[in-house]
């Protein structure tokens, strides 16, 4: 497989996805103070990351917006309270939930929108409706993405007919994401050849959206770096559900162009990480998420047992296991 | 670069090295009790570990022997108390660290031992030392290794004059070792290449010995494992000195053999490693490690910055970055 850029090489393609809202929102269920969010926004420009993704526009029908802080359902307003115009080099990102969203009511003209890009989440099996979401947002005027969750789950036959049908759609960008955490660097080449054959065919970008169950959220996401993939998503001390993601600090030390800042950022985690891990909130790679992640199974248990303080990873594994056989 | 072994396939001629007592005995002085030793034991050899390594074969003359727990010094006699006449599939290693070991006197012949492995630890200037006590543990009937230390700060030329030397002595086993945890994966490719190229010459093996600084210990040893390298350093829980080595969990999970078993393991966790954590001892993968390693700096100044527990991570920047101009 051929490689793209050398370690003393940048590729301006390259772009760093800051997701530390949208899905560390899933630790604490979106409840930041303004204070943070703020602060992260600043943290983002000076620190050269190109989009800030401020969580997602859910459907308020769907959930009850009692139960969850702002930035599950990114009103524009909320984001407008946030960023101004946001008259800087950075762009603002929501995600929209195949069947979780009202985007024909709550997505609306991006000329009215601080939004820049909207992400559709879709499973393989749901890509119909992803399309049609992502044609409904591209001709809002928006840059647009799909990602395909839980791509470890996704028979490669599958997978070729769902690329080829979102190449075919009008799509910016395609994300390989490992939802579970399960995947190892050879198989992340692998399938960054797969998707990257398709963005050459038809002329998209290529992003991932990494796990850290196994300690390789980092790994895998430099990997797919290397192979042509310059849609980089990561969060600022890998917060994100679980085992969390590749972190910011770890791949703004990696990437080679002098865009990028690396100490706005550790003066973030002083200032905001520090204090939530204090007050007790948890993610982050751990024992029961190497399981989950290993067995291709969704972190849920491995949360619970996280969230229990139980320590008893021997029967969690065997309980885990057992449920696949 | 040719690649050895698919993800569903097996090579027997891999090994794992447990060094959780030798490497985790530099967070804890080797103040480690004997139920840990003989526990730790009976779960390599459970779960299938190929090498166990004691500890050092330090010096008594140049160390204070009551400053340090017994496994600094790896007496024969203690290991004996542990492991017996070791009447089992499992392997006793120890380390010798060039300059800071009386091999002539505390290296006995083999037939006497219940060590089969002497790992000489060496800096590229001191490999003539290195060669001299390799030779010395030949002859008294051992398997040998030589581990180049702080790889990431030689250069080349050297690098390939030091493979030459050690290629035509009797060693049997060569060590890539990423001292500073400051290597990426496209690194350790270009490293294990070189190393199996002297190994393919001179009828050696090369092993990995990988810290945890930017948490790329385990994605460096399956990418090294699937260029050809055999011989697997890891700990349980990363434990070792600063970010910590490459978790012997990770690693088994990731293993295909049928002989290699991860309960024994979490088991082990369960019993000895939540307790070491919970009575405060530290190591394992944190900001100012990956600070540290990102700069290709001994961990010494970021181990005892966590030891203070401070958390002004950018101030701590800039001094390393400073020390470096």
């Amino acid at each position: 497989m051929q490689k793209k850029g050398k370690l003393v090489s940048f590729r301006p393609d390259i772009k760093i996805v800051d997701c530390t809202i949208r899905d560390g929102g899933l630790v604490n269920n979106f409840f930041f103070t303004d204070e943070f969010v703020k602060d992260l926004y600043q943290t983002n420009i000076k620190s050269g990351v190109d989009y800030m993704e401020f969580g997602y526009k859910a459907s308020k029908e769907q959930f009850d917006v009692s139960q969850f802080g702002k930035w599950k359902f990114c009103n524009d307003d909320d984001i407008r309270a946030i960023v101004g115009d946001n008259d800087t080099g950075l762009k603002i990102s929501v995600m929209a939930d195949v069947g979780r969203t009202d985007f024909r009511t709550d997505i609306i003209d991006k000329a009215n929108s601080p939004i820049d890009m909207i992400r559709v989440a879709t499973y393989i099996n749901t890509i119909p409706s992803a399309i049609e979401m992502v044609e409904y947002c591209n001709a809002k005027g928006y840059e647009t993405a799909i990602n395909i969750m839980a791509v470890s789950k996704s028979n490669d036959m599958d997978l070729d007919d769902a690329l080829e049908l979102i190449g075919r759609s009008c799509v910016d960008n395609i994300y390989i994401v490992d939802s579970y955490g399960s995947l190892y660097p050879e198989q992340i080449r692998r399938l960054a050849s797969k998707y990257l054959e398709i963005a050459d065919k038809y002329d998209k970008r290529i992003g991932i959206h990494a796990h850290n169950n196994q300690q390789l959220a980092f790994a895998n996401t430099i990997e797919a770096l290397t192979m042509g993939v310059s849609y980089l998503d990561s969060t600022v001390s890998s917060m994100g559900r679980g085992a969390g993601n590749c972190a910011t600090e770890l791949l703004i030390g990696f990437l080679k162009n002098p865009k990028y800042h690396l100490s706005p950022i550790l003066s973030f985690i002083e200032k905001h990480i520090v204090p939530l891990r204090k007050d007790g909130l948890l993610w982050g790679y751990d024992i029961p998420y190497l399981l989950t992640g290993r067995l291709n199974q969704h972190p849920r248990d491995a949360i619970q047992f996280t969230n229990e303080h139980r320590t008893d990873y021997k029967t969690f594994y065997h309980f885990l296991y057992d449920k696949d056989c």
